[in-house]
């Protein structure tokens, strides 16, 4: 049963019949409720509501999904590592199943290319099947023991064992800019079924019916797997009541934590709402980053066009809608950083405007384009800023490459400067030698990547740099392009704030399991009560710390 | 040269003689300025005055501290594990070099008995000596390393490796009531140093002169290492500037973190003025905790005496003094709770007054009762309750036991009943039946322990118990009291608001350094600026994660 088209912009499609503009919780489509408000989605190419009304989540919704995921995380957070890898599995298997429909959803919802959103659908679900193969090896949760001494004196020593114990019901809160590996299937949502924490995600208004076709996947999964339902709930989220949903999710008791990809404002707002309650709870935002780029003088004397090719290539990677994307460039003024400059606006300048995810994106894009450029002693190189308080035209969401350029002592004291602009757009600083461009180094806030571009006869410059980029940022790429994260055990996608609330987390590979969990440690514990992990035989055969060794045998007897 | 003693309450000892009154920095005393407020120590059990006038830190003591810990980051973040090792060894026989003078001045200052304070001792250098065994082997940092496969299609797999690495210098605030082992050179402070973070401590002003001889042990212990004398600084702290000078230093633009152990109020104070820092930092902040009991039928029926015998032993232990010390305890009511009450009220009034650490402390412990006896259906069953708004009599700093006795109800439409009271004080909660008592598991707030007593008849109430009690503390005591903090890789001191602001987080243990560290990923970074836990070669033979997989082998050239 599709819900009916309406309205005079509306499109439709085969794909579209699929979904419903419905909730999911406890498995099951919930509502349509009359009294609640409805919503669309819009295709951003031409500013149309799509041929869809959804209907977002009432409180009895919300209230059910979260009871229900506590209902579920009895059963759910004691699953063994070998069950949720199989769910998993499953859950890539099905998303991979949706087929053309999915990136036809996708693709209409948020402007993506589908050879982009095919890339994202395998870096998804490569995703679930590597947290598959940690949690199904095991020995991630860090199990520690120390074996007790009831002889000790002058107080006996107890037998301590600790391990990572997961938190409880999640709440998720996905990015417009990922449609499925940083939103409904995404990263957090992997990450923490993974960790055996039940999920209920508030669906993103950009990108509903790609939200509404992965929580159906997630939720056959969990059926085929013979799981609690809570295990997964889907809310639709949009319209007037979209903050609202979202603040009732966070301060709802049986929620233990949070994930969110998206705006400073957005992902603060979610923490001081959590850090309110009774109990307060973590929230893991992943925010707003900069990405600085810092070119040394000998690698830009060689190398000024390839590098520009390279930013550019990075800035305008998809519409520069990317957590990575380049923003501030940091150059030793000379001939060659006028070349570079150049080059940097001739890549940029062969780019027509294209289609942002939607006109909240395209519409923060152009307002951050005029503030930056309302800064004294910012000029615009290149590309156009739209005439300050303008909106997409013809209601089209779209957004062309910018260039700026600055000296060092106006970035520094202009703080915008160094607010995200997510788009394509970045500010060349120029530095008045080597010294200068260490300053920028030092005066960057936290960002999740930082780049260095130097060769050998950068040598001593580039280890400062290092240094002092490290304690700002969570991965240091050289000669590279920060653009491209790969899925793997070493990726830190974190940093500082703004870049993120906490720290010393990673939103991508294995180690974002460990959010979604807490140390806990068992004094003197019945054998019955320990978790499989922390018992004498070791059946899972993980690697344990015992007594301060590492080994992946049993407790002796002696 | 030892400052003059002033006052009518002043009193002397050789002991005392050692003490300067002035803040450490640069490896120096500093000052006195003639102009900064100066403040006494005092003896609790006479409420005199002790002979030495410290000066308060400066403004410029401050900077001074937190910039020269700054400076020695440059040199103190890349010594490798065995310079450290080296250093903490010197730093835990330096204090033990100090001998009965320290014992003696931490007994005055505190009213904690020589033997307690000896066996504080033994903590606190067997905790350095046990990070120093954790950083000269090396695994702790999690070193993982995926190669890169420059050939992939369609993209390059670039080389990532990444590690915790230092944050900066380190802001530490002791407690009261571990003048050694929480204190200037307590556990927030040897991790720090472990994790080669430069510290600066604000002194206690309840036990200045005890911060300042084992401040002054460490600063030796940097000098005999020729380490950067900016690696470790001790500011005194008292009187009326006592805020500032923590306000000043969590502000500095140098403190990259703080440690704090001590009131909710305080801590949380610190929480906010970090995270509003143009770069909010970390704030680490082991605060309140009720540890509550929950005692199961059968093990009551048996054990009443025994169980009443522990608790009150806990509950006393270091006149309630402890982060750890029992102050809830939920019994199913039944004869044998009676007898365990009758029992447990047997044993507090044995006890008479005792001294407490300092006025602030007996002062905030009498308001603390006078809140509880003030809520209605709480009943006195035994101890006394100073008059309302009294203060210590005759300057003495002194506590006595109090038990109350509620029910679930009560306890749970009363938040004040779930407050710390940082004293020899508990309150009996009678809970009809099981259910009851497994909501008052489910109802109680974060806690650095939970305890159950139980035994095979109790055996699925245990189980629930059990699950309960693992989402909201740090550790779960079975049959055993929550006070007796083993210092063990396994040991978790921590918890959910409101026991920490950092519920993944433990300050006791080797877990304790990866607070001062953060995970940092370094993409296609050149060989020579890895740390050598990321080199090919594996020059330290740690055990890390290559591929996927846990090797202490250096890579192959494969």
């Amino acid at each position: 049963m599709s819900a009916q088209a309406t309205g005079a912009f509306a499109t439709r499609s085969k794909a579209l019949e699929k979904i419903e503009g419905l909730s999911i919780v406890g498995g099951k489509a919930v509502g349509p409720c009359p009294k609640v408000d409805q919503f669309f989605a819009e295709d951003p190419c031409s500013g149309r509501a799509i041929g869809v009304e959804y209907h977002a989540a009432t409180d009895a919704d919300i209230d059910s999904a979260a009871s229900g995921a506590w209902s579920a995380f009895a059963s759910f957070g004691q699953s063994s590592g070998e069950e949720r890898a199989v769910l998993l599995e499953r859950i890539a298997q099905n998303i991979t199943d949706l087929g053309p429909s999915l990136l036809e959803i996708a693709g209409r919802e948020t402007g993506l290319s589908v050879t982009r959103l095919r890339a994202e659908r395998e870096r998804t679900t490569s995703t679930m099947l590597l947290f598959a193969h940690v949690v199904r090896q095991g020995d991630w949760v860090h199990a520690t023991i120390d074996r007790g001494a009831p002889a000790r004196r002058p107080a006996p020593k107890p037998d301590l064992r600790s391990m990572l114990r997961p938190l409880g019901p999640v709440a998720v809160f996905g990015a417009s800019n990922f449609p499925l590996a940083y939103s409904t299937g995404g990263g957090d949502t992997a990450s923490a079924l993974a960790a055996a924490c039940p999920v209920v995600v508030k669906g993103h208004p950009l990108h509903p019916g790609t939200g509404e076709l992965v929580a159906r996947a997630i939720c056959d999964a969990v059926a085929q797997c013979s799981m609690d339902p809570g295990v997964f709930a889907y809310l639709h989220s949009g319209g007037r009541r979209e903050r609202a949903i979202g603040a009732r999710l966070v301060r709802h008791q049986s929620i233990r934590a949070v994930g969110f990809t998206g705006s400073v404002g957005g992902g603060m707002a979610l923490d001081r709402m959590a850090s309110e309650r009774d109990d307060p709870i973590p929230v893991f935002a992943e925010m707003g980053s900069t990405n600085p780029v810092f070119i040394c003088p000998s690698s830009m004397e060689k190398n000024a066009e390839r590098i520009a090719e390279r930013v550019a290539g990075s800035m305008t990677n998809a519409v520069g809608q990317m957590c990575t994307c380049p923003g501030l460039v940091f150059v030793c003024e000379s001939d060659a950083s006028d070349r570079f400059a150049k080059s940097l606006m001739n890549h940029l300048s062969d780019r027509m405007p294209e289609t942002m995810l939607g006109r909240r994106v395209s519409d923060a894009f152009g307002k951050r384009l005029n503030e930056t450029t309302r800064v004294e002693h910012v000029r615009l190189l290149g590309g156009s800023v739209p005439a300050a308080g303008s909106k997409s035209a013809l209601r089209k969401a779209e957004g062309a490459p910018a260039l700026f350029m600055t000296d060092l002592k106006t970035f520094i004291h202009n703080p915008t400067l160094q607010v995200e602009t997510f788009g394509p757009s970045a500010i060349v600083v120029n530095c008045r030698g080597e010294q200068e461009l260490r300053d920028g180094a030092a005066a960057i806030l936290g960002s999740l990547t930082a780049s260095i571009w130097g060769d050998e006869y950068d040598g001593r410059l580039i280890k400062n740099l290092a240094s002092a980029l490290e304690q700002r940022v969570g991965r240091l790429v050289f000669n590279g392009a920060p653009t491209g994260v790969e899925v793997c055990t070493s990726m830190v996608h974190g940093g500082p704030y703004p870049a993120s609330n906490q720290p010393h987390t990673t939103a991508v590979g294995p180690r974002a399991l460990e959010r979604w969990r807490r140390v806990v440690c068992f004094q003197n514990a019945p054998k019955d009560l320990l978790p499989p992990e922390l018992q004498d035989e070791n059946p899972l055969m993980i690697r344990r710390l015992v007594d301060g060794r590492s080994t992946e045998g049993a407790l002796d007897a002696a």
